[in-house]
């Protein structure tokens, strides 16, 4: 693959038309001067847009021209699937169309066209009524580039906390049984090789969260900090790893302890999303680790109940963006010294 | 009981000598035109303090005494169990020290004599090597008050924040099988009755959080919500409680999100730490609800590694005084009233 230099755009997927992505595309792109960001092309329904937005919009086929044109206009590659967008009702039309953005933006970054993917919140439920059989947007993108799911990995980041839920929708009384030494060990290695590619971080430091209130008090509160998950950390510290824990998850999350690490491994879904929406529930971004392609997304749904209201804030879209910028230069700059 | 008024001192045990308790409750004292502290009594052996702080410190027998020295020193009723204190070397002299300072100043609370009950930190493993029996602070109070320990609550406080876990110190993989309707339904009524009493909050608003991700999206992802909390929060409903819920716990936490209650109940003990110590490392108040008398105490431990140093922060310790002072006159308030 070609390294793409900083001209190449990013693709950003405008995910369900009746979502709020197609504004918050809109905002970020009115707030390129003041936020920096490079430029990016909106892949979906042009139509969408216009719908909630009255800035310039260029529909676009070549990236270049998309390039060239973003500092007058937002660039759009425009995918219309028919009937009519009404902002808050999603419909399979709607859905169709979301899907098709994704797969064409996700394809134009594997391609090297574009040096990352930004994808716009998608509604699971409509995907799945149109014959979608995967998880979810990280699992299709996965496939597309060859990556069993298994070994993507779902960071969760905001300003100074990453983390990484080892287990993710299932229900909390199932996680104590799916913590295996390997699946620990699994999960570390991409997280490690992922801050270094994507982040730039050389020797990332992994801090575990205990499953058990204060880690287990030395097993009186719970046996899976020893029978798992001290044996996954000794063998990844064995591996020249710098992973470290498990700590009591309660105290892991306040600013001094958060300096102590690069990225937090979370045991469960809540007790990874709970520090990370409660500090930075409007600049969440998503970023998927273990793929040959740079994506990140917002970490925020489609927001249905205030679509086309011009209430939605582009703040995660905004950190999306850049995140995917600044990871697309780090993999070029690794690239470059490998 | 007699109604105190605001001249009757706040009992303030001194925990562990060895720990940090001594120097956070003198470092209050200094602290108390600055923060608006109400008058309070030291209760300890008071050598621990004189070999960690060099301010004014005056030994009393008297309440009344104390009341009408704070202003220019440290009143303390000392408790001296021989040995030689060595700040950050616990041993059982000061074990012992801790909680018969623990259960004089819990019986001069619940004599009358003072207005409220605010305990130092005290490690468990010391008092547990002298022969200590209960599992904490909480419950040897709850009992002193004839109180069964399963109608005390643990509520933890900070600035616009405050969650009960209603389990604690269990394993997580335990954590589903002990929630029963009864279960949250008696958790919920004493955070009620407590929200009441110790801050005048007329109708508190309980926001309960689903075990589950995503409060299990409708028993896709578990079916607790379903099972246990959905009844539990109907019947409350149907007594007049203003309980809301489950919700998804990684969105409950962010500030807008804290605005729409007056208390979180979680199902587990990191669930309703995470966001607390995430955002109130240094000041949150643990307050006990459901007892006859104020206790409150600040939400860390002994410190025994940094004990001695002049290292300790008295945020969560002013925090406990300022928040016993609050609590102890809206229940003034509230027996007057009733």
């Amino acid at each position: 693959m070609q390294q793409p230099d900083r001209t190449t755009p990013i693709m950003v997927s405008m995910g369900d038309p009746a979502g709020i992505g197609p504004e918050i595309i809109a905002k970020a792109w009115a707030a390129r001067h003041d936020r920096g960001l490079p430029p990016f092309v909106a892949v979906g329904d042009c139509r969408a847009i216009r719908q909630v937005w009255d800035g310039p919009v260029r529909i676009v086929t070549d990236l270049t021209a998309g390039t060239r044109l973003f500092d007058e206009a937002l660039p759009v590659m425009t995918v219309e699937d028919g009937g009519d967008i009404v902002p808050g009702t999603p419909d399979p039309d709607g859905a169709r169309s979301a899907l098709h953005a994704l797969e064409l933006a996700a394809g134009l970054v594997r391609s090297g066209a574009a040096r990352a993917l930004v994808t716009g919140p998608v509604s699971k439920a409509q995907l799945y009524g149109i014959g979608f059989t995967h998880p979810g947007q990280t699992e299709f993108v996965a496939e597309r580039c060859g990556i069993s799911r298994d070994n993507a990995v779902m960071m969760l980041a905001g300003p100074g906390l990453r983390v990484v839920p080892i287990t993710t929708h299932v229900a909390l009384a199932e996680v104590p049984g799916l913590l295996t030494v390997d699946l620990l060990v699994a999960k570390a290695r991409v997280t490690a090789r992922g801050l270094w590619r994507n982040f730039g971080i050389e020797r990332p430091r992994l801090a575990f969260a205990g499953l058990n209130p204060h880690a287990g008090e030395g097993g009186a509160i719970g046996r899976e900090e020893i029978d798992v998950m001290i044996p996954a950390i000794e063998q990844l510290v064995a591996e020249g790893i710098d992973a470290r824990g498990p700590f009591a998850a309660d105290t892991m999350f306040h600013a001094r302890a958060r300096a102590d690490y690069d990225a937090a491994l979370c045991c469960y879904h809540d007790q990874a999303l709970i520090p990370l929406k409660t500090l930075f529930f409007d600049d969440g971004v998503n970023i998927t680790l273990g793929l040959p392609i740079v994506r990140t997304s917002p970490d925020h749904g489609t927001a249905f109940g205030i679509a086309g209201q011009d209430r939605a804030h582009p703040g995660a879209m905004i950190a999306a963006i850049l995140m995917a910028d600044e990871a697309a230069t780090n993999r070029a700059r690794c690239s470059a010294v490998a």
